[in-house]
């Protein structure tokens, strides 16, 4: 870990939160000394539930790097991802996640993260939000979409 | 379940792939019986890992209906959602999710989902991508972070 990197994420979160953005979170993407994109929360400010400070990271530093893989670089991020971006994160191929607040500090501050993560371990049946696969043909329509991509010369996988 | 839609979604998520734009995923928002925004997978296409189908078609609707929730609104999907979908419909406070493959299927045509879904029910050590908090100062210096939000008029919870 590069301390100044964390201390950056850190001021940055308080900085953006105290300019209304969002909440006080927020991400650098690291590639060896340097920093590619910062991201901070802005899901008030932009209306948009998946402007994570995460998220918004990696998607500033995918289009700066013009790729859609970010290996070879590391997440500092104030708080400990929630769900959504540490699945992102994933997606991304980041190498490495250093973070500073956890989960629980989330929770404490009006968060949902600590719920998100006690749902997920649940089975579909005891989950708060209904999931529901159809009925009828669509289970089958959607193996033969699979199947057609799988046979489809323009396949590129992510 | 309103049947159009399923295939509406899957038709959709056909039409873009073989347009080259990403995965065979799609997702439609709907409130009542009106589509409010259509998303498809776009990741290689917009060089964006977190451009699914259910993060676009969220991220559209919440633009389009300018709000950072999506209370009664239902979302249809083309597949069972990942992760980091299934955080994001939560985040947005959609009523209910229907859809059409599962994570089984779209493991067997190629992508992870099902790999995170196993990831996420590890113990941190047993994962395979290192998520590590900083040493030193820095959890203190989040939780003060916290506590500075808590304290701030300017504050609005989503």
């Amino acid at each position: 870990m590069q301390p100044q990197f964390m201390q950056a994420a850190l001021d940055l979160a308080r900085e953006k939160m105290l300019l209304g953005e969002g909440g006080p979170f927020s991400a650098l993407v690291v590639q060896g000394n340097r920093v590619v994109a910062k991201g901070w929360n802005r899901v008030t400010r932009a209306l948009d539930p998946t402007a994570h400070a995460e998220i918004e990271a990696i998607r500033r530093a995918c289009s700066l790097l013009q790729d859609f893989q970010l290996r070879g670089c590391v997440l500092y991020s104030s708080c400990e991802p929630c769900p959504m971006c540490w699945a992102a994160i994933h997606w991304s191929r980041l190498d490495e996640v250093f973070f500073a607040g956890t989960r629980h500090d989330a929770a404490a501050a009006g968060f949902d993260d600590e719920h998100l993560y006690r749902e997920l371990g649940l089975e579909a049946q005891a989950r708060r939000l209904r999931m529901t696969q159809a009925p009828g043909p669509y289970p089958e329509k959607a193996r033969e979409l699979f199947d057609t991509w799988m046979r489809w010369p323009g396949r590129r996988m992510y």
